[in-house]
């Protein structure tokens, strides 16, 4: 390009009220991110980890707070969950109180956000009981390894042993898999492996706002900077995460950063993000290249809201919203 | 609400550069409006006209920025224009050198877009030109009255009075309509004032970044001030006309701010905005309402673009796929 694409654009410090345009639930959430960050509650802007100790115990702190809604969601979306290994894998089985015995032919497969490093354990099933709840089918959320410990390609061969496995007892068209964050970024790894290893593809795939670009070249990095309450700022400790997931692999490999493999014969997909959302490029982007390529997509935006807001707003009609489109695409697209 | 959602969120100053993950052409696109803002082109922020001589003078300049790029948009997709006159209503009938005879049952209907009050006459064709070339069909293009001399509802009027002398050729499902800013706006009052009158409504709607919340509640309104390089901000200028428009009706009537309509019962819908875009939210609160109320809905959003860049970066191949995606729409629900 020439110099004229040099040229920035001066966008004037903005203080952001709360919408009225969304229900109550969303106003106090975002208005309760907005307060937490008005108080320098999170991490410091660019602060990031130096030691393995460090991240260690950073993830530490960062999943206790991921732990502690756990509670409130099993009030709300009743269900059990039995620990098991598939493969190897370490895998929360979830059956929702809402279960449908018409679907039992059918099962979902999950993977947690979390920038690839946080939300193991217990910490990983918050959107996994949503899903199994609003869709009334079981999901198996696969409790991957993570760094530092494990660093690319671990997540992604975790998850493709436990699809392998789970193939034996279902057919692909019967088996939808999802996530959000990194959790839609490793959904998406996980079928372009698959593609790349010959096998049968998911019957369909819902992500949420994906973390799809780890180089932080889209532009809703920059222009949603500050704007996101969830998920702030790129530069620091996202970028140190992406570094510490990607380790020896460069952050361009489509396994790393999905937004540059094409999607020629991806199955059916839906993507749901927020107009606040720091990765609603990461989002777009993957759309329009599946779109591109031919696929079946259908992109899913909600008002003013900020990445993954809809696990975090949980007693929301947003959030009602956003987890019911997706289990009526599942519905419409798996068959078992 | 309670106090809680009085917190503000506070967003530093920040400088965009031009994103690397567009074309060139709309790289170039965002560059030049960046360029146009750092050398303080375009309206002062914040001003608006006080005289209905002011408004006309303004009017006209601003028109003639829209007629400038008419020779270009010309050379790339050729077509023929005849001015006619339908219901008493001005109107430019144009025909792409692309007319494909299988589509000679179905019509388009296109209202143009410049908040109600801009770009008549010789201004108002450069979208239904690239309706026209990209579907292969014949655009009917409103030339609706326009404030200060003529408010709401005299454009709703036109809208209806067009309709219903093309609808004694066209069944009603061979008949799409499509507009784009204010020319979406009216595209939807006037499927809403059809369906209040017992109407049959267009067989398919499309709706680029529609002006659909006059009042200023849309949150991308904060969110993208500044960051919009076509549509800036919504104080000043745009508020004015949005007030200027309404005349003596509240803002808030549904035919004004489609955004506080119902939609049951309204025909397949495709939406077009981009990530950049100041109306994001208006199109996101029109898709969902559209949603929830059970209507077949499609939302198309494009990286890093502004509101309506499609129609200026008519050259970028995101201009091409903007309106292969209404073309294709139309081509799948209307039947004629």
């Amino acid at each position: 390009m020439d110099d004229l694409t040099q040229t920035p654009r001066e966008i004037p410090a903005k203080r952001l009220t709360t919408p009225t345009t969304v229900s109550p639930q969303l106003q106090r959430s975002i208005a309760t991110l907005a307060a937490a960050a008005a108080a320098g509650g999170g991490l410091p802007v660019g602060w990031m980890p130096s030691t393995t100790q460090e991240w260690k115990a950073v993830i530490a702190q960062l999943d206790a707070q991921a732990i502690s809604i756990a509670p409130a969601i099993k009030a709300l979306f009743p269900h059990s969950v039995i620990l098991r290994q598939i493969a190897g894998v370490t895998v929360r089985e979830i059956t929702p109180d809402s279960l449908d015995p018409t679907k039992a032919g059918k099962l979902l497969v999950h993977f947690h956000g979390g920038g690839y490093a946080l939300n193991s354990g217990e910490a990983s099933t918050g959107e996994a009981v949503l899903g199994a709840h609003y869709s009334g089918m079981k999901v198996i959320s696969v409790d991957y390894r993570t760094p530092p410990d494990h660093p690319f390609p671990a997540a992604v061969d975790d998850a493709v042993a436990v699809w392998k496995a789970l193939r034996a007892e279902f057919p692909a068209q019967a088996l939808g898999t999802f996530g959000t964050s990194a959790g839609g970024g490793l959904t998406l790894a996980l079928a372009l492996k698959l593609r790349e290893l010959g096998e049968a593809l998911p019957g369909a795939i819902a992500l949420g706002t994906p973390w799809a670009d780890l180089t932080g070249a889209s532009d809703s990095y920059q222009v949603n900077a500050h704007v996101d309450g969830v998920f702030s700022t790129f530069d620091g400790f996202a970028k140190a995460m992406a570094h510490l997931y990607a380790g020896t692999t460069d952050v361009t490999h489509p396994l790393i950063s999905p937004v540059f493999a094409d999607y020629a014969g991806f199955p059916p997909t839906i993507f749901v993000t927020g107009t606040r959302d720091i990765l609603l490029s990461d989002t777009v982007r993957v759309y329009r290249a599946m779109r591109a390529a031919g696929v079946t997509a259908r992109l899913e935006v909600h008002e003013a809201m900020s990445h993954a807001e809809y696990i975090y707003a949980f007693d929301s009609p947003e959030s009602a919203v956003a987890f019911t489109d997706i289990a009526e695409f599942f519905d419409a697209h798996l068959h078992g």
